[in-house]
Order: C-alpha cells, then sequence, then structure tokens
C-alpha cells in the first residue's frame, strides 16, 4: 500500500524519538520491512537516513522513477537520494555531507561487511580490526529502534491485517474439501495458493505446508508427491500478503476415521489453542500466554510433544516481534499491549501417530483480543 | 534435492581448501544457501560448522526428524547437534568444544548483532566495542569461501538448471497467449505462476513482474490491477524453483500495432542480448560480456536507456555471483569459468515509448555457452 503522509509523519516522530533516546544523531535503515513501514518504498533494496530533520530515501537506478512517484505524495518528509556507485559509497557521501556524529546501525541486520565498508568510508582507513570506539564519526550498534515502533499496529495497518484475517479465515473453512483421497500434497498447496490469490493476496507470506499421514509429525514439513490416504491427518499451514501485511493460519483436517490417539491429540491441541486466547489481554507477559497453552498439553502428557513457541507477531513481516514463547534467560519477553498482532499456534507432534497444529492470529484489544481469522462474516 | 554423499564430499573438500587458503580453521556457515549447498538442508534456520575433519550441523527442535533423515544418507559426513536455548549460544559451545582458534564467519551475510554476541560468548566478556583483534579464539570476518566454490556448478546442479531451463522455456513459448485485451497484469501473472506450478516448478524463484503500457518503463514494476490495451508492450519476467535451482526468464510482447519507436527498441534490445550471448567463452571478463550488450544498445543511442546490469548468477539463489556489469572500481570483475550459469538480459526503458526486456539464462562450456532456456524441445 502506499502510506499517507500523515502516517509517515506519525511513524516517523516515533522512531526519531527512539533514535533520541539511543543517543543517536542519524539512523541509517537497511532492514527492507522497516524501510517500507517508514516510507512505503517496497523495492528489493534501498537505504533510508533518518535524520532530525529530515529523511533521505537512497534507491538505485531500478527504483528511481517508482520511488519518486512515491514521495511525491508524502508532503516533502522523504527526500530522494541516487548514486552510480554502490549503496555504501552513496550513504557514506549522504553521512558526511549531513555532518552526522553518532550513526545508528541495525545491528540485527546490518552484516559486518557493510559494517566495515560504511565504518572505514567513513574513517577513511582500514576497516579491520572492528574498533567503533576510534572510528569518528562514529558507528553505533541500535536495537529494535523501528521494531519497537512497528510492533504496535496503527490504524491503516490494523484495517490491512483485519481484512487479510477475513479473507484467509474463509479459505480455511473451505480447505478440507481440498484434501481427497489419493491427491497429492503438492496439488493441496496449488489449490490453496490458487484460493488465495482468487480472494485478492499478492502472493504467499511463506512456502505453503501441506503434511500429510506420518510428515504431519514434521512441524516444518515441504509438501511432497504423497497421496493423501484415508486415516491421514494432514497439517495445512498457508498465509498470504494482504495489502503489503502478513497473515498466517493453520487446520489439521482427517480424512477418513480418526484413530483414538489421534482424536486425543487434536482435542488436546485445540483446548490449549484456547486456553492461550483466553489468556490474551494487555499487561500479560508473552510468557503467560505460551505457559497457557503449554501448561495443557503438559496435564494431556504432551509436553515433549510441543517444542516450538506459541506464536508470532505478524505485520510487513511474517515473523515479527512479539515472540509468544518460553521465558528464557537473556531473551525478551514483552508485556502485551492493545495493537499488537500474533498468532496463536500451539502444536503436538507424536511420531507414529501424526501430527496437530491451529493457528489463529489475534490482534490484543483494549480488554482482550479479537480473532482477526475466525470472522464470522469470513468470506 | 536431497544430495548424494559423494557430491557432499566434494564440495566440503573444496570449502575447506578455501578456509585453508584463508587462514581459519573453523567456519560457521550461517547462510542458508550455503548451508543447503553443503549439507542440503532446507530449512529456514540452521548454522554448519566446517571443521577440518569435521561438519557439524546445528538445527532447532523443528528440524531435528528431517535433519536426522538427511545426514543418514551422507556416510557420516555430516554430524547432527541439537539445543534448547539459542543458536549462538549452541554455536559458541561447540566452537568451545572443538577448541577451535581462528573462527572464520561469513561477513557478507552475518549481522553484526550476531557477530557480537557470538564474540562475547566466546570471550564470556562484553562484546563491544568490537575488537576482534584482542578476542581469543578470534573471529575472523571471511568472504566468499563457499560462494567461490558455488559459482561453478556441478553435474547435479548444472542438470536441475538444465531442466529447469528448458521447462521455463516451455512456459515462454505460450505467454503471449495470457495477454489478452481488458486482462490486468495480476491475472496474467496468476496465470504465468500456475503454468510455472504446473510445470513441476515448487515455487516462484521472485515475485512475478507483468509491467503493461506505460508501467513497461520501470524495470522493476509489480502486477498492478491494470488492464492491457492494444498498443501495450508487455514485460513479463518470471522464474521458478525447480529441484532447488533457480531459473529466470524475460519476454517483452506486444498487444496490436507496434508502434515505429517501440519496434526500433524491441530490435535494438534483441541485438544486444544476441551480442552479449556471443560473447560468452571461458577467460572472459564479465564486464566485456556487458560491454557487448551495452554497445549496441549505444549505437542505438539507447545508452542511458539501460541503466541496470546485463545479467547476474543463478542457482541455489536467483541472484549470486557472477555478476555481468560494467567495470567498477573495487568490484569484481571476473573470468568467465566452464560451469558458471547466470543470465543475459538487457533492457531499455524510455518514459512516454515503454520498456523492453528480453532475459535467458546460459551455461558457459568449453567453447561458448548453451542457451537453457532455449532449448528447441522446451515442453
Amino acid at each position: 500500500m502506499n502510506v499517507p503522509a500523515d502516517t509517515v509523519r506519525a511513524r516517523l516522530a516515533r522512531v526519531r524519538g527512539n533514535a533520541r533516546a539511543a543517543g543517536v544523531d542519524a539512523l541509517v535503515v537497511t532492514h527492507l520491512p522497516n524501510l517500507q513501514y517508514l516510507t512505503g518504498f517496497t523495492g528489493s533494496s534501498g537505504v533510508a537516513l533518518v535524520l532530525p530533520r529530515a529523511c533521505l530515501l537512497i534507491v538505485d537506478f531500478r527504483y528511481v522513477t517508482a520511488a519518486t512517484e512515491l514521495i511525491s505524495g508524502l508532503d516533502g518528509l522523504v527526500t530522494l537520494e541516487t548514486f552510480e556507485r554502490s549503496y555504501d559509497e552513496a550513504l557514506v557521501d549522504v553521512l558526511r555531507r549531513e555532518r552526522a556524529a553518532r550513526i545508528g546501525i541495525e545491528a540485527a541486520y546490518l552484516p559486518v561487511s557493510r559494517f566495515n565498508a560504511i565504518s572505514s568510508g567513513l574513517a577513511s582507513r582500514s576497516a579491520l580490526p572492528i574498533d567503533v570506539s576510534t572510528t569518528s564519526p562514529a558507528l553505533v550498534p541500535t536495537e529494535r529502534l523501528v521494531e519497537q515502533t512497528r510492533v504496535i499496529k496503527d490504524d491503516i495497518e490494523i484495517a490491512a491485517l483485519r481484512e487479510g484475517g477475513r479473507r484467509l479465515g474463509a479459505i480455511a473453512r473451505r480447505v478440507a474439501d481440498f484434501v481427497r483421497e489419493g491427491r497429492t500434497e503438492r496439488a493441496v498447496a496449488a489449490d490453496i495458493e490458487a484460493a488465495m490469490r482468487g480472494a485478492g493476496f499478492s502472493r504467499p507470506a511463506f512456502e505453503t505446508i501441506v503434511a500429510s499421514g506420518p510428515n504431519s509429525a514434521l512441524p516444518h514439513a515441504r509438501p511432497t508427491a504423497r497421496e493423501i490416504r484415508p486415516g491421514d491427518p494432514t497439517v495445512l499451514d498457508f498465509g498470504g500478503v494482504y495489502d503489503g501485511y502478513c497473515v498466517d493460519l493453520t487446520r489439521t483436517v482427517q480424512l477418513g476415521a480418526t484413530s483414538t490417539a489421534l482424536a486425543r491429540l487434536y482435542g488436546a491441541v485445540a483446548e490449549a489453542q484456547q486456553a492461550a486466547i483466553a489468556a490474551v489481554r494487555p499487561g500479560v507477559a508473552a510468557s503467560a500466554i505460551d505457559a497457557a497453552a503449554r501448561n495443557v498439553l503438559q496435564n494431556h502428557g504432551l509436553a515433549e510433544a510441543f517444542g516450538h513457541g506459541t506464536g508470532h507477531g505478524l505485520g510487513l513481516e511474517v515473523h515479527e516481534e512479539p515472540r509468544i514463547a518460553r521465558l528464557w534467560p537473556r531473551l525478551a519477553d514483552p508485556l502485551v499491549e492493545p495493537g499488537m498482532v500474533f498468532t496463536i499456534e500451539p502444536g503436538a507432534y507424536v511420531p507414529g501417530v501424526g501430527g496437530v497444529r491451529i493457528e489463529d492470529d489475534i490482534l490484543v484489544t483494549e480488554t482482550g483480543c479479537e480473532i482477526l481469522t475466525r470472522q464470522e462474516d469470513g468470506g
């Protein structure tokens, strides 16, 4: 989507506040979803430089026409730069011209080699050993300066996620029809992807998972040429990008008669998902939502069968903050806030029996949550 | 694809030689296509540690079952490690256990934050300022230790690329039928992607480009709801992943009568592509292949209209080495060797007239090249 100027203004203001708090007077944005969030730019390469009173978008030849059109709608909030040589040389030129002193980089994404190239370009001396303390101007590793703003969705993001969730939920009601005896996992995946295109998704948000029979016990199986047989559980995990935003959903369907062991697994996972959804409200720790699901599975003797986290944030990326998972030392355990959007997707995988996963997307509200992928008018 | 043990053995031997030449006794492989190349592992996260006499594959819970099965076919060349906490902590534990002294990291991919985490884990002291010179054991930025081997395709890779090229070329012969008056760019993109699925591609290699009329003048346009009209040129740029390998192709088709200006553009680009293909043979510099295309366009007064490079390597990634582009200071200008596979895709984009791009994939042979996407039995 094109982001309205007022939204860009608000997002830039928040990120400038984050940069100030981190003690940097310039922020080099190289992570493309962050670039898209701040400017609306959707190319496959580009750099933004957020300064206290300007935001520069650096793009290469291929994107000059598209970027010029994009920024023409942004009230002068973003200005365009292009170049002949390389992004890093262009960035160094701009940083020198703007006389930035403490320059934040996105440490979670900027590779060591680019850090070195920018650092040595600024210092005009050799880059190794990396030693930020003697580099002037200073290149400062920062974390989450854009992400901490992105984690709370604004109104236009919520509208896109709600509509995407509604459309994906409508497809979920039809997927059991795709799973028929003798069809291959790949054919079912193709049906799901065609249904997503038909429903207005621009592309799959990730490689569709269709995992039948023994494959269902692999949490991240890829579709194979295996033909689905009566008695098989089939895990269908799929998502699409709607208006730039990712939604993600899993259903486990059963062809033919269900074994007792599988029925118990399904019941336990469904109960775990309900418990986690019921635990969502502002102020609750992410790990407490995970624990709600995990305790249910533990009570069913399935603690070992649930080896992944309970959920992940959704937005411009299909995996983003917040992470809904067990508490680990040194990993963040955010408190849930209104405007967060994430998946709730417990699963249980038992080799020899099969696997079950059930996933929906929720929006945290003032009082609890709204399930985006189970709207009654979905479709 | 599952990589045969003999192929894994040969690839590991070459990469160990590269590591030795770079002066490191361990190489931490975090770039996923490199991981796939060395072990066949195709998960969405994982780390390999290449040591002189062992290769360890570190995966998280989700991939233990799949990775166990994978390495069971590899004659003990790769051994599995899993963990409870985080990849970087697991990696530090393994590096300490193996007593690696000079540890290469992939500087083009490893983010600054992970470099810091591993570095501080090894040194058990604070990570900032980054100072590799005083860290013992030493974490050493390296470049291209796996890529310099990947750039020359081995037999199983050539087989996959040839078959993928053949199938993509067969689709290219049909795409003009998809472009009909009143159809939207998005509908045509959906047809192309369905044709790729039907032809055995596991997924698109990138977001399909269908750029009609004025949009054709944008080298990287995305499909829109624009309806194609008589007189429009339409650039169709699409690719698929076949047996793990990416192929990529562009055709520009014309609906209805062609303007004289467009016909001239098309003729010039076709001539440029032929000139570049004719220039490919072992020992030629990549920049000379680019120059062959660029000179033709310059002779037609279209130097300014061709702002991108002539081609890029293909393999596990859709953009990899070698880069076929103009000579720039400090950027590599490789000599072409047999076994390289890359695109040849000159284009010319003239606002007000339209754009034309023609792209095929070639394999460098001992005497010249083989065009993978124009095989006579394609389809």
